[in-house]
């Protein structure tokens, strides 16, 4: 058990329950506000404040895991690793991944160790640079879907595609951009010390997904431009450690229908027959809230007896004490 | 003590020995090669043939951690970011340095996890994102003189100096560049997960000589422009983990005096107080072998009754058996 206050560790004895395992995917929004720079200043002040929500979740006695999206931050360093190709070279895209994780992952560790110190609970952070095996045969790598980099002209898309053999597409009317696929999750290559660490440490881990690997004949691992979701990779981190809830932190409260329409509702609960049904009826935004319920249902599909909460981070503390949020249940 | 080969173990147990602790500190030349390109994918297979050497050394039954140098690699990722910044914000060189790390631990610790699967040892190979204290008050900051990212013109020069505050400083005839501190590494923030995950696990860290960062009076740590010289580090860590064994490796099989002159002559071994002569002689390079010889001598001098050897790559288990490399010796 990782070292926790004397009151906190007497209530979870008096209720006669071991600490609970969570893993946290944080949200695009953890990392950077909606109209703040993309410097890394700004990016390391919105971390502080994040780090400052997260400690809470740990000094509540929940032993805490990280994993966190890359998004804007991988598609910066790709960007400006292209616009310099002529003075030194292009970084793949699988590299770009690593550089986001350390980057990412420092803020982070620095930022998290910080707020904890506040709170007078002296725990080891760390990062870890993960790497994720997704399979080649993926049905994801015969279509890719997630744009990256920088936008192009038809005429250069049509010329990068035939150099660089990369997909092209034209993206909603700004101009064209790389399309890379978005497989899913096999393996945490790192889990092994993950676990290692978990009794004393809170771990950073999976950063961005995880930096893609498909795993060749030999054994070897290779890495590959695509993008995994952070929440297929946070889900099965915490199919990995045997975590007692998977906590997907978003923006909103509540996982919504109707979203941002008069009739909008919040939902308490989640069962995975009524999410199927939502998500049928398009409820829930593709590359937004869609992946958050798949994650959230493939976790609890697996644990029936575990929980998974989507809510936001404000609100993490107060949803994990069941007060809010929305909690994703087997039936 | 972690998994070795029944051969090595028992012979190791004939010897009535430990299998011994080893910190290698990797020299430039183990990423990128001379005349190689600067991509990824150069320096990918670089690290590929750098693995094969050290997975050697961890199947003699060695436990190894390993520290590698950034020099190049964090000076390009800096550069891009400065041509870059028009279109993208520029990242702050501690930043630049964390990305580093992720880059370069990625590819170390896929090679090595393949060339230890080749001989059929499957160890666990982690990189943690490292932070490095140093002292806010170490002389180095009163004088900067280490050269990172782009050359400008004198009239560019004056100009950054102004609105940025960086120290500029002409370089060898080739232009202006920003010079940054090389203080001594204090702390290694993350230390307590190296030394957690010693008994099992391939730990890369200190990565380009750690991310430096200063502690502020409220005990919060705040990144900083500094180059931490990676063989001071690597001394740091080989102290910290109860090291037997210092391993600089570097691209001579033995220091040399004279270097490059007709009567060059390589050391076996090297004593504190000869070494203490030829620095003062001026045998030994600055920035290249002056303080790998000063890293080992820190690391004997604290612990008399262990080894810190200077050796290349490709004699590294040689002069790990005694057999060539040179010794830096108490006395």
């Amino acid at each position: 058990m990782r070292g926790i206050e004397k009151g906190v560790y007497l209530e979870l004895l008096s209720k006669n329950m071991k600490p609970q395992r969570v893993v946290i995917a944080l949200g695009g929004n953890a990392l950077q506000e909606a109209n703040s720079p993309a410097t890394a200043e700004a990016q390391r002040q919105v971390v502080q404040k994040t780090c400052r929500y997260l400690a809470e979740i740990s000094c509540k006695g929940y032993e805490i895991s990280v994993v966190h999206g890359n998004g804007p931050q991988v598609g910066r360093i790709l960007l400006a690793s292209e616009v310099a190709q002529n003075v030194t070279p292009a970084m793949p895209f699988d590299v770009c991944g690593a550089m986001s994780q350390g980057y990412i992952g420092y803020h982070l560790q620095q930022g998290l160790k910080e707020a904890l110190k506040k709170q007078n609970r002296n725990l080891p952070v760390v990062t870890i640079t993960t790497q994720m095996i997704v399979d080649e045969n993926d049905p994801a790598f015969n279509n890719p879907t997630k744009p990256i980099g920088p936008f192009y002209t038809q005429e250069e898309a049509e010329k990068i595609a035939e150099e660089k053999g990369y997909t092209m597409k034209e993206d909603a009317g700004r101009g064209w951009r790389r399309v890379v696929p978005s497989p899913r999750p096999k393996e945490i290559v790192e889990i092994d010390s993950v676990k290692r660490l978990w009794d004393s440490t809170i771990v950073i881990t999976c950063g961005g997904g995880g930096i893609p690997v498909i795993e060749n004949n030999d054994g070897t691992l290779q890495g590959v431009a695509a993008v995994i979701d952070k929440d297929f990779a946070a889900e099965l981190l915490a199919e990995e450690v045997e975590a007692d809830i998977l906590l997907i932190l978003t923006e909103v409260e509540k996982v919504m229908i109707h979203f941002k329409k008069p009739n909008q509702k919040g939902l308490d609960k989640l069962s995975v027959a009524d999410a199927t049904k939502y998500m049928e009826e398009g409820h829930f935004a593709p590359g937004s809230m869609l992946p958050k319920v798949q994650a959230a249902i493939k976790f609890v599909r697996t644990n029936p007896d575990k929980k998974a909460i989507i809510t936001s981070l404000y609100h993490a503390v107060d949803a994990l004490e069941g007060k809010t949020g929305t909690e994703i249940i087997f039936e």
